[in-house]
């Protein structure tokens, strides 16, 4: 009677999520590497680039100092002291230290903003395509997804209508990505005003900025954020970066927001009991990328603009392929519909962009996400985080493997 | 009609929960001594020593070799294969790679499993004194500690009697902590075997066993854990633990868990949702503290045992004061009844274990944590993760100022 196998029951939040399909593509990508075989990745949502020395010598300095033990639960005082000035310097955004909270990465800053407002049925308005964790995040916080699809042709920029048509009385937050993973879509001043006149119309709706590829921008596009633009919005607004894409430190885990005090006192509860601080040698690293010498910033941009445009300008010379032009991030949101039951010399239809990528991997060797991630189909996201002669190689691979498709 | 500040509804789980008592006491003493007090902070849940010097420098050589991005999700597998190696060695338990999963922490550990599996109104048996997170945590993933007051003079061990009134339809986790903070409570096998008799006639209900403080006790005493003494136990048991008490590195953010696969993968997803991997040099870190040179462990160990005993030796000449002698973890269990409902020099009633620490903190200048953060008063911990000399003083303004009631 007691030999039986455990019975293991998930909690029923679970039900609407999964391990985020990035993570599971990465995940397959690095499984056949190992498997010996040449796999081009380019599913990876990272900088390819190593953390700056400046950064590294200070972690050295900071575990030499002792500062190994546990600091206050998000974040010591003297990161949050310069999160304060970033937001002043680069945002015009002034938050007081009790405004701040860091967090284990961005994504951490997300989950407990989520977890700390959401009850069942309250929702989460998502312009498609978006990246896939808001829609889990929210999920599993008991809140709704609601996606708004965002039209290739206006860019994949949220319109007025658009937003005004999604907001109900239940509506919670309105999540916006610019520049935005995987679109690279990103909005100027006057197209955030458009929808701004609309949040402003429904003060019950609050904002979550994520702002982490605010210094990844292209073609002299003006960076701004919507609490910058309106005190009043500012007050319902949580503004979300972090050091991860600027500053190659994916790997160090820290991120970081600022909103209203009510707001972050009820996301720190939540943190609490979470996972307690962020990693103390990470935070010091932190530190001294976000105050040390910034050169390496613009270096790096303009790097990942010469193979935007690399990208851009092979993609548009490929039949059947299309994409729009990414204002910023490192990300190529790629239009495959063409490919839409084609038949690959193995027979098998291509009958989904999932379907599609697994053709790519499988006959290219190379790994990229597809748009049902997204919340935006039949796509595929192309990172650019890798070098010009990588990407021109895996280019080379995918028009083939387009190319051998009936 | 906008000028009116947004309005914050936080969500309905944060009701049951707070920031932890055991962090704000930190804080406020952290407060007092920036504001020029001699504080000698006794409320701290970390060992004084610095990270072993092995262990920085393979944190630096995984910095110098770029280990600074995206790991796997829950801990590279380099990191998990030395984790099997311990649970293999230490606790002759096998696990698989996949049935072991890293956290930032062994506090995320469990609020992974928490959130992994509770469903409103199901039920946590929490023996008392507590850590208070794991009632914290239970509670934002809306399960319902049930608390089990385990008597003093039983030296806080759980009872089969207690365990089995305690157990409902609706139980399903019983946490166990051993060696415990805050009391320094453990288990021999023998009194495992008690409660895992118990636990045999009711299989519905699993075992959440963290063995944080496994390798931190005293008078030879032999730590076992529940997994290890019965295989079907092990298939309902999550045996948690991480390398911040052993090799003093709270601050690096690094525990773990293994456990049935079917829980472990459950986990994943929560976790993919809250924080992405683990810091990637910090698991590294880990992966040296777990296979480097471990004699520093048994000098740590023997150091905390010679606290262990000076403290309790010199409680027990305290007229007021009484407590247990723990057979490991780092901390006294200090039993302050008699106090209650005595006066301070200002006229204050200490009427409460939180009253009786506020005196203590004003008066003495000590931090320690009042006894309600464990779900049992009138009693106070004291972390003797201080030197001997810090304790000697310590002590000796606690009986000036519990001499000074009246």
């Amino acid at each position: 009677m007691l030999a039986k196998e455990a019975e293991f029951i998930a909690a029923e939040r679970l039900r609407s999520i999964s391990v985020s399909p990035i993570i599971t593509m990465m995940a397959r990508a690095k499984a056949l590497q190992r498997g010996g075989l040449d796999i081009i990745d380019l599913s990876v949502g990272e900088p390819d680039f190593a953390t700056p020395e400046n950064v590294v010598e200070a972690a050295e300095r900071a575990m030499r100092d002792g500062h190994t033990r546990y600091t206050v639960l998000d974040g010591m005082d003297e990161l949050k002291a310069v999160i304060c000035e970033k937001f002043r310097r680069d945002n015009g955004l002034e938050y007081e230290l009790n405004e701040v909270s860091v967090a284990a990465g961005a994504k951490q800053s997300i989950f407990n903003a989520m977890m700390a407002t959401l009850n069942p049925g309250d929702e989460v308005i998502l312009p498609s395509p978006y990246w896939s964790s808001y829609a889990d995040i929210a999920g599993i916080s008991h809140g709704v997804p609601v996606v708004v699809h965002c039209k290739e042709d206006r860019n994949f920029l949220l319109t007025a209508e658009e937003l005004d048509a999604a907001i109900t009385p239940r509506t919670r937050w309105l999540v916006i990505n610019s520049p935005s993973n995987p679109s690279g879509a990103a909005y100027s001043a006057a197209e955030y005003w458009e929808i701004v006149e609309v949040l402003k119309r429904h003060p019950h709706v609050w904002i979550l900025s994520d702002d982490i590829y605010e210094l990844i921008t292209f073609d002299d596009f003006e960076f701004t954020t919507p609490a910058a633009l309106d005190p009043e919005l500012k007050a319902r607004t949580l503004t979300v970066n972090g050091v991860s894409k600027t500053y190659a430190m994916t790997g160090w885990r820290i991120g970081y927001a600022g909103g209203p005090l009510s707001l972050i006192k009820a996301m720190r509860a939540v943190h609490s009991q979470a996972t307690s601080c962020p990693c103390s040698v990470s935070q010091i690293a932190a530190i001294e990328a976000m105050q040390g010498p910034q050169a390496i910033v613009e270096e790096r941009r303009r790097e990942f603009e010469k193979r935007r445009n690399l990208v851009i300008g092979a993609l548009k010379e490929m039949p059947g392929l299309s994409t729009t032009l990414p204002r910023g991030a490192f990300y190529a949101y790629v239009n495959c519909a063409d490919f839409m039951g084609r038949t690959s010399p193995e027979g098998v239809v291509i009958d989904s962009d999932v379907a599609f990528c697994e053709y790519l991997l499988d006959q290219a060797h190379v790994a990229l996400v597809p748009g049902n991630a997204f919340g935006a189909s039949p796509y595929i996201r192309l990172s650019y985080a890798a070098s010009a002669e990588t990407l021109t190689e895996a280019l080379g691979r995918i028009e083939a493997a387009c190319e051998a498709l009936d």
